[in-house]
């Protein structure tokens, strides 16, 4: 008789035969005894095509008609849900952000959520009924339509969980889980059973794209246990929860990242003062700046390297080529043809030779190490981009999480102990000798 | 400083392009000094894609959830329209049902309003703004979405038109008009500048299919004059108002429906109470009886005729074949070969000789009469489908509404003469010698 | 027994329901007798969605794979055209470009026909068949699948036209033809009967959008009379063809343009070469320049003035500043607030108080005449953008275009005179006293 | 250096986002040295987009043009493929069924291939490009393009993988593989690394939906190794091949299936062609009968039930019925209220405990058994279809197929064998004791 809040993404109601699919696995979630709280976004790309839209017919585009508009694709999406939930004789009633008590600011486009009374969502429940909420949608509290942003239906949910003290908080999407590894470039990747907040924190900010930072942000704040896991297959997924309850894997997994460039400043006389006017002016011209390093040569001049986002690069390059003068610089280097790679492990904190072997292997492989930069639970190397994916197949084998070093490894799930997906401690953590 | 209701249908704003035009042409009127209060129809053809997609999904299709579904195609359009007068520096609001003060019966998918309390529309106005308001839609009694139903947004704009107190409550669609015969088949035929509302219904009854009669008898209950016009070429229309306020023509159009069905109930001994078992059983099949002719013959028997919709013809050749016995009649003949041929005008009313003329073209195209009705402003003939083509054209002609009976008409073919594009006043009115 | 080609452009046929009205009108053309041969665009905005979607899937585009992509909307348009023929009984095949025999050069995305082989059309034809043609495609000389650009169908039409020997080529749109003004803001502009495609294309080049320039000059050179009629009313439009079958109207049509601005360069010595100097540059730079002025002071210097589209107003600006010093300019001054007002008519030839009489029009309503430009038929003034609309009025009356000029014009508001809709021949082609 | 055949289907391609992600997974092909012929299907939902399509503009839908319509959809896939492909540096050809040589019977709608002549695609190989090949098209030995059916991209696949000897055909879709159970059933479901292609018909025959029974024959008889895979996740997925090379589980699967109805003829005289009479009935009104039974009693009547997919069940009843008296039958019986629930494993055939054992556990379930079927190596019962989850809970976990039972279970892939996803044999093939 567990509350579950279950998020279905827009890839899961793509269409009517997926829209069917899943009402039937809500039906069957009724009928093993749980209580489902369904959460859903528009129909596959209907908010791209509702954005595309908009831009082909207005500039201005105001920020409450947006709203108005965005929101009518989980309207569409929880309506069509209900009445294929009513063919499988399962009661259901959907509802508006507004009707499901979501009380946000009144930032249009991107409003954040102040409030939850979900009134109406529990009445339901205590008659019986399904709820099936509009994902990233509100009211605001001049009681105008409000759209929580990209990716705000993953927060609708996890605010339901917490407000309504669910036991979980699903959310359903197209892929199985989060892997130790891209299976692309390393086809022994495995499936994790289960990662930590923070882990999975680390893991977005080393490349991975899913789930979003921001909702796995709002669970930990929340401690609300989130289950990623497949509307395809609906197998079991990857469990993100606190540490505590987990035993720690050194390395979970190895990841890569080639969206950013590297620009160098070349020769700066090492003063006070210098690094801060250099970052001001990219924050000041809003690039995002990931990794920085400094090296101070012997004759008192500095180079400093940082990295963007490929997107930020000409804005990078012109803001800094702009205060090289200013700045005494010798050059400014822009470099493209970079990677990260990146290694995250809960267990790191405790096992202090976890860079040096990361450090042998990407030597052992030829493989130079451009840039450096650490957290308490990620390592990152920054590499030439030709060489990432040999980096990533080395560590991944030599942090032992190729699926063969492992019998009872990834996805080598449900293995009696509660709740039990994921591979035994000591196994996929074995540091390399 | 007109106040003017403009409605737009789907085909009006079916993409970016047109909703653009939309905007431009409110703004036109605004700028003339009019205010204007717009309703807007869901985009091109989404309500047939919502209801589609519903069909898909689910086979119950709950009401409440279907109105929830449907009315998000007007939000959509409503607050696209919005952006794209914002672009034009036009201030605008977009207004739900609900918010616009529809109020209605909580008939879900074809509720019928009750009252109307535009507060917020009337606010926007004496703010200088553009009111726009999702066609189609209210709120019930019980605070529950509702939809009005296909063709909902002229009863909407009709409706706002009336409470606002609107001079008029333009109709814009995908035709420029109402002609006085299908130019397809009438290549002379020509647009109408007015017609009564009476003239309206019957040429409805007669196979016009737009403007829907429902918006129509609305119109003329509340007494708002309505202009159906072409939102692509935006020339003035057809204006439908009270006769009082017009001259009259004797006849304004020629129309023929091939939509109906003939069926024949012969050799019925002719006894009280035969025709009302029979059509008392096609009533309760919900067969849609339209013409019906009984002729008694010297040996105390009579034949039934009646016509039905071709999708009706199977229910109604079943029930009436059932009744056969019962009622002693000889045989059951159904004929889907016919055709109506009608002319319609409020002029007929004062001029008698005016189904003798139509008698007489028709017997000088060798052209067999097979049933007659008549209304105070229509008379209709059934005659042989193959043949009913060629009866409009003669009627039409022997009426004089040929634009050819004017040496500048359109379409004139290659004459050598300069543009002219209509027929003089006088000349459409003038019954045939 | 007239052998017609039909063109059905993409909102003819842009959905099912219009589909299947087109192929009834096809069907009655066989039936009246004449043989048509067909022409098809794209479904509604299909063109416009496969390159929106081309645009998200690559930067590169290769011009094959391009072709390939986009023939694939006339393909299905055409396919669904001959079903829904068949249905009506009508024996119809659909034929690739290449199938029609539509050689072309291998440009592709923009190839240009070199020769016409329509044998496998020829053989429908002659077996009584319709042919149903996908506009706008071809094969290349090296057999690779070639797409004429967009308006291209149009191009397929005439070309077929002239190929085949046909009485017309009928253009269907969404409009009923072309107007004497634009009716937003003249509502009595009136439908224009015919037009020469020399005024045809002067009023392209004033700023009329619709047919296509292109097309117009395809057929003139190919003396192909064109039909532009609309699918919504199936009316008789305008045909453009010969000057020479036709009465010559002093003038056809006001028309306005607000797309340009205007750029002048002050101060300039008056030496040869300089506007050469300065023309050259913008060309170089593929600025497209339309009116050009200059006017030469007593001391020696000059003022240039031209009109270019709003779009190339920043690199015309650009270009022209970057000049100023070379040419010994005193200023470079842009002006986005203007508007050309233009009259166009073949009589325009041999009535030469014409261009005295517009500008006593603009004098009398107090508009300042900026710039002029002239050619055989046509005469265009710049003038203030906010004075175009009213120019236009006024002209359009002074003219005696305005159908109020006849007592039942179309439109002719309230007035209680019965239907009507032309004004009489010989008043259109007035010229002003 | 390995030559692949790549399949992707329509939900691979479903949008742009995804194109450009099954191009950068066919670049990674080419850069791990292997050379990739691609094969595409249409996007997402397009071939059934184009199905509604054409029903809604036409009843009589010719053949011919239905296939020109819906090879549309793969010409538009197969280009933007090469568009994305392009960008990413790969040099790539789209081909159309015709030009990749498929020739086909030229059954329209339905074609089989007949000969592959794949010249082209050879031809781009060796010159070191990527084949992209339009799926499920063909031309016909008449020159027509023709369509070989839903799933037909996957007869494409296939027979190019043979033609050009490829060593595997990869069919990628949305689910990761085939597994045990259905996880949405049994969570503990283990995805299977392979099957033979018997245990896969057998599998599709107790009602596994994917992949097509159809490709699977195609394969078997071609000798073509299939690899079913994610283009989510891009895992390895499950291998469908010879039995010869694999090892033997006793039970590789647990299936069910809910989709047929039992129908009992009660009571007939036991006399031989009585069967004959009622099964030949049946086949003459296209009733699909699945299985059989009949129970002779000791007083020389019989009972003879069968199944029928549910929507074959009232023209079965009705045939049955109406032979009723004939056969002399005491009653008919309808019963939609069943489920198959099926055990398949190659390692049957060796094993001949394995009913008893199903049958136990049912027995111990408490499940009682209706009618039983079996092949060599599956073995079905039909029980209450309340009843089926239950029963492959208890089977998938008695014939240890549970992901606990066993450590190099499901997904425990990679175990360093060649090619090596799959579970040990004797393993999971373990016959409970």
């Amino acid at each position: 008789m567990a509350l579950v809040v279950q998020k279905f993404g827009g890839t899961s109601v793509a269409d009517a035969e997926r829209m069917r699919g899943v009402a039937d696995y809500i039906a069957r979630t009724c009928k093993r005894g749980d209580r489902p709280v369904v959460v859903v976004s528009a129909m596959g790309h209907e908010t791209d095509d509702l954005l595309d839209m908009a831009a082909k017919v207005s500039k201005s585009r105001p920020g409450r008609e947006m709203d108005m508009l965005i929101t009518a694709g989980e309207r569409k999406a929880m309506a069509l849900l209900c009445m294929a939930l009513h063919d499988l004789g399962i009661a259901a009633d959907s509802f508006t952000g507004s009707q499901a008590g979501v009380l946000t600011t009144s930032e249009h486009t991107k409003a954040r959520i102040v409030e939850m009374r979900p009134r109406r969502v529990e009445a339901a429940l205590a008659a019986g009924r399904v709820p099936v909420v509009g994902g990233a949608q509100g009211v605001s509290t001049d009681r105008e339509v409000t759209f929580l942003g990209r990716g705000g239906s993953d927060t609708t949910a996890v605010a339901l969980a917490k407000a309504l003290g669910a036991e979980v908080c699903e959310l359903y999407t197209d892929v199985s889980g989060v892997f130790s590894a891209d299976p692309r470039v390393v086809p022994g990747a495995r499936r994790l059973a289960r990662v930590s907040y923070e882990e999975m924190l680390e893991m977005n900010a080393a490349g991975c794209p899913k789930p979003a930072m921001r909702s796995v942000e709002f669970a930990r704040t929340h401690g609300v246990p989130l289950h990623v896991r497949s509307s395809f297959t609906w197998e079991p997924g990857t469990w993100i929860e606190e540490e505590s309850v987990m035993e720690h894997p050194i390395v979970s997994a190895v990841l890569s990242d080639q969206s950013e460039a590297k620009l160098t400043v070349a020769g700066v006389p090492d003063r006070p003062g210098v690094a801060a006017k250099l970052f001001r002016a990219l924050a000041d011209r809003l690039v995002n700046v990931d990794m920085i390093e400094q090296n101070v040569s012997l004759h008192g001049t500095t180079d400093i390297s940082f990295t963007v986002p490929h997107e930020d690069l000409a804005d990078a390059q012109e803001v800094t080529s702009g205060l090289q003068a200013e700045l005494g610089a010798s050059g400014v280097f822009a470099d493209p043809e970079i990677a990260t790679v990146s290694i995250v492990g809960a267990g790191m904190k405790t096992h202090p030779g976890v860079s040096a072997t990361m450090f042998e292997v990407l030597a052992a492989e030829g493989i130079n190490i451009e840039m450096i930069s650490t957290s308490a639970i990620r390592l990152t190397c920054v590499v030439r981009q030709s060489e990432a994916d040999r980096a990533v197949v080395a560590l991944h084998k030599s942090f032992c999480l190729d699926s063969d070093d492992d019998p009872g490894g990834v996805g080598a799930p449900a293995s009696g102990r509660s709740p039990g997906l994921g591979p035994r401690a000591g196994q996929s953590a074995r540091a390399p000798k």
